[in-house]
């Protein structure tokens, strides 16, 4: 059998990525430079003759237009669709809405790398009543708690059992699956995949727009460690710029 | 319990709507126009407060693209997609590509009319090597046969049974949803719907781009017979430009 195969595409540029502000559970739209990035990302789909034949997304309209936009260009627009709430971005609790430069002059380098990029520590609590909440957003009605923050080890908790019981299983059949997600969702993923350890996690960065493939064989396993970028120059250049973020 | 609602829409229009081609199964984009009429069909439905659960498209572009668009214009974005072949518009069989005035010019009124809305006669079928045919198209892979031309009767045989099946109980449940797709699938479900002859189907012209409501019960039985467009004189209007369609 052929091997399977996840296509992990993170959304391209969103209004908040490019005011600099936490974004989170907070349903921003993609800018103009997102919407390019998500067509290129369709047309590498095509030029790799990799092309997807069922889509899974978060349900956060950055991720979901990312796929729509990718697809359409890749002709694959009318391939099955499943969206879940566990492929959400990092819900960044009472960080939503704030700008990432003036929080970082606030509270220093150390407490907003910590809040960025530690494993298990979330930020502090969104409240129920505050502008960013989601606590009364019908499309998490049918969840027992909506998450008021979360660290990458939570959204490793959500998303990572969901993967192995939905997701994991269609590439091993030989199926290939896109992804389209966030940057922390698919950081977790990456994680699972590579089996990077909760410190190593840290310095890993992954670009927007370009995809990123694991084969899968039939026992699960990963074939290439690491994944392939389908413009691994690109990845490079993104990775380092999301490394840099916070920056003004 | 509240009855359930479906919300039918027809795709706007599309790149060979605008240069008068017969289009069937062609996967062909829409037009600004037809982007436009998406975004206002998604106004209405939050402007009345109509917001699907659920949405149906076929495997057809202009079809999935003005659901996105009318989706993501009604903040309804992340509901749960489904898409099936048998939402697809009529196949046109050998008329797909042909332009409109002209095959009514080589053939004449009479057997112009036949072809677009005779019940039970199909135009000739469209060879499997001819270039507009999708005998080949991996999306319909899974079809025991790729239709080669269809009439309203054949497309009531395939969409009626999987709409009964899968559609209408999730409207008796209380569901409100959303069925995007075109001229002919959605004549055929309207036939069903209000009880249509044979004969009367002729007359019916179903607008595009603007939400057409039917309000159903719990047992199944429509609460509004001839359903409910949410703009009546826009309806009415684009009625009577869809009747005069293969002038020049």
């Amino acid at each position: 059998m052929t091997n399977g195969k996840l296509i992990l595409l993170r959304h391209g540029q969103s209004t908040w990525n490019e005011s600099n502000q936490f974004t989170g559970w907070v349903d921003v739209d993609l800018t103009e430079k997102g919407e390019a990035e998500a067509k290129r990302g369709g047309e590498m789909l095509v030029e790799h003759n990799i092309l997807p034949s069922v889509v899974y997304t978060s349900l956060l309209r950055r991720a979901i237009r990312t796929a729509n936009i990718a697809l359409n260009k890749a002709d694959r627009h009318w391939i099955p669709v499943i969206r879940d709430w566990r492929l959400n971005e990092r819900h960044y609790g009472a960080l939503q809405g704030l700008n990432k430069a003036e929080t970082k002059d606030k509270y220093g380098d150390e407490q907003f790398m910590e809040w960025r990029r530690s494993y298990g520590t979330p930020p502090p609590e969104l409240a129920d009543d505050a502008e960013y909440s989601q606590a009364e957003d019908v499309r998490y009605a049918n969840l027992d708690t909506v998450p008021r923050t979360e660290c990458l080890k939570d959204v490793v908790e959500r998303f990572i059992p969901y993967f192995k019981e939905e997701i994991l299983p269609r590439a091993q059949r030989g199926e290939t699956v896109l992804i389209a997600a966030h940057g922390n969702s698919l950081r977790a993923l990456v994680k699972y995949l590579d089996n990077i350890s909760d410190e190593d996690i840290a310095g890993l960065n992954i670009p927007t727009g370009i995809p990123l493939v694991y084969e899968i064989t039939e026992s699960g396993e990963v074939v290439n460690p690491g994944g392939t970028y389908l413009d691994p120059e690109a990845a490079a250049a993104g990775a380092a710029a999301v490394a840099a973020q916070g920056g003004k």
